[in-house]
């Protein structure tokens, strides 16, 4: 039997296949009706046992552009499946019902134990603070069609640093690949954990912390916005002391490079201004669009069609 | 770049367009395997930021018996997307993911505002007590069907006609035709506002207020029944006084017209009595299937396709 | 006009039609390509006034298989159509959106009402204690899948077999067929209602009660487990006596025949220990598969297709 593959964390994929899966999505993206039926009489099942309505429509919209169906569940809280039910028992149901699966689940590892049980492939759509494997594949899309190559790039993150599981990804994804060099810029507090600054020193990656985006706008080549959640303060006084200091707006950005792109995973809140819509270098809106197609290349290589 | 056409409020579109538009519905519901894969590849997203199942699986039917494909949410409670998040960023991150949408929103203007940031075509499904125009197109297209012309029609409106949404949407796009008369009935505290009443006025239309179904049954053409919701009063009491005057029966039809056709909105709770169902002049599930016709119409008419 | 056929009740099929059913679903999982468009252009709406997913997403699999689409509801509290409208008038606006609906409704009879009223073929998808007529024709088609024959087959329940819908139902059609003998293990509390122990007399099967496994696990066939639901039970310290009795181990299959199958309807919770999945008399994984295929067969019996 041939062995079943699944995306649970980025490194499941060797750098070779994630060239190949971005080279996919860009094709899938300049020539979209070539593709619209390779999945004709698949099925995705999505799997959210948390709403998130923003990476589902995603998957789904995916999936369909490729001719194939969808089945599923948005909200556990609505769905049966959690009655005293564990993720084995209803990924192997499950399995007699689509050819493809993505879950969603607030528990860190969920999405991997379904994997072990699965007789079909499973895509991690985010597992609490741990994995947002298919944000990482759309941000490294996003670069790739942006920028003609990764090396020399620098590259700098913003906000919060230590509890954002999209940054954690990227920067161990991009670890991977010979950028010039990564800015790190977020309040001492919410800085990068010290397992991931020792992960790029190991790389041998060009390395700077800083606090305010100022004195680093002018060397960026990619700047990748993250909000800083409410949620993740222990107290709403630090939440209200930080909220407010990196919000990027025109002025902050006067001195960027002409070229520079403004990168953020959205949903925002008031972290970007909307004044910088319409700038040519906010490609956020543009990198929710490639992530449809990033998981139209990865549904298709998981099922081996096409 | 082409204009991309919205329907938020029903005289978003010209006479023309309108007859246009119930011209293509009425070839639809004769012929529906002509229409049946003209909108194959297009997805619709249905965003219903308050549920309104009728509305919605309304719109689902019409894009499926189009050929094309539907995603969505059928409550924002259970979605993710209001944490935070403005319509104006929803609407362009789904603008990505589908083809055309229709929202349904507590907010009155929530759909035109969306329109003004979308790369698709929005309709409006609903956005309080504002408008519900695909509404006001099926209560149409069901006169269409069962009367040759509008001209030399009475049409009488009963019920809650102060609150009633879709009357007020009804009223403003039928005094654009030359019908012969209006009939207002209902309990003077919930009678239609004095602007509509004046707009009736100014085109010359013929109006009649009256408190009770009896002393005109005999002259109406079209009798357009409401639900007097509770949601609606401000007490109890005053619900309690006014909910039973206004309910149809066989006995209320009895002088009237051979022809005249009974239409309501739906749910209906107790206004129209079961045992009218039977009666052919009982229309209100027919004008509830007509309403997947106009609706694959008007996909097809802002798709732009066929 | 053509009669409308639905299913309510298993006993709604004579056997020569319940025979044909389990033939063309055999027929269907030995060459599902042979059937995936015979429901082209067909829509299926799935009305779970309770959440159900299992269920829910076993039909929306089949109708997929099949080529049809599908449309619906989830819960009805995150639903609409449950505010003051009866079913009545629900079920006969959705028969303009749909060729086919299968409800699942907390209350008894509730399909059947529908079933009065509907212009499509209603399928009941599980009504409160009463019916799940799919869930029985999974299982015949299970044990059909398995033992050549019914003939000759000893068929045992065990755990609550007093307030189990799918026990009964099951029972009360086992016993349109030859089988050689039932027996029913459960504790007194939880036994089979008279009534249906004297069905089954009545129709000369051999029965047989106990109250432990051990000492009949040696001549079972078939041996169906279910689940004792802590919401049946009428007191906390009943359910904790009882509710490790009833505990399938590999220790107790110790003495059951090599071709005796396991079966249960899932979702188990820990009434069959985790260690009996890999054993090949396990088949209720595979029950489940066999549940999409049962379900494709009804669909396309009721639609008239193919």
């Amino acid at each position: 039997m041939k062995t079943i593959r699944h995306l649970i964390d980025p490194e499941d994929f060797t750098k070779k296949e994630l060239d190949a899966l971005i080279a996919l999505a860009k094709k899938m993206y300049l020539n979209p009706e070539k593709y619209n039926s390779i999945c004709t009489g698949k099925i995705l099942a999505t799997l959210f046992y948390e709403p998130s309505t923003r990476t589902r429509l995603s998957f789904e919209s995916a999936m369909l552009r490729l001719g194939g169906q969808v089945l599923g569940f948005s909200d556990a809280s609505t769905s049966s499946v959690s009655k005293g039910e564990n993720i084995a028992d209803t990924i192997r149901v499950i399995s007699n019902y689509a050819d493809i699966a993505v879950i969603r689940h607030p528990k860190a590892g969920a999405p991997k134990l379904a994997s072990k049980y699965a007789h079909i492939p499973i895509i991690n759509g985010g597992d609490g603070a741990h994995q947002h494997p298919t944000q990482t594949l759309t941000d490294l899309l996003t670069i790739h069609m942006y920028k003609a190559s990764f090396e020399n790039q620098t590259v700098a993150f913003c906000g919060d640093l230590k509890f954002g599981r999209t940054v954690h990804s990227l920067i161990r994804t991009l670890a991977r690949y010979n950028l010039h060099k990564f800015i790190l810029i977020s309040p001492k507090e919410l800085s990068l954990p010290d397992s991931l600054k020792e992960k790029l020193i190991q790389n041998k990656v060009l390395l700077k912390e800083v606090s305010t985006l100022e004195e680093v706008i002018d060397e960026i080549d990619i700047l990748y916005m993250t909000r800083i959640q409410k949620e993740r303060f222990l107290n709403e006084a630090d939440y209200n002391r930080l909220k407010g200091s990196y919000i990027l707006n025109s002025q902050q950005i006067k001195n960027a490079k002409k070229d520079m792109i403004i990168m953020h995973p959205l949903p925002r809140v008031d972290e970007i201004a909307y004044e910088l819509d319409k700038d040519p270098r906010a490609v956020y809106f543009e990198q929710a669009k490639l992530g449809v197609y990033v998981r139209m290349a990865l549904i298709t290589k998981l099922l081996n069609v096409g």
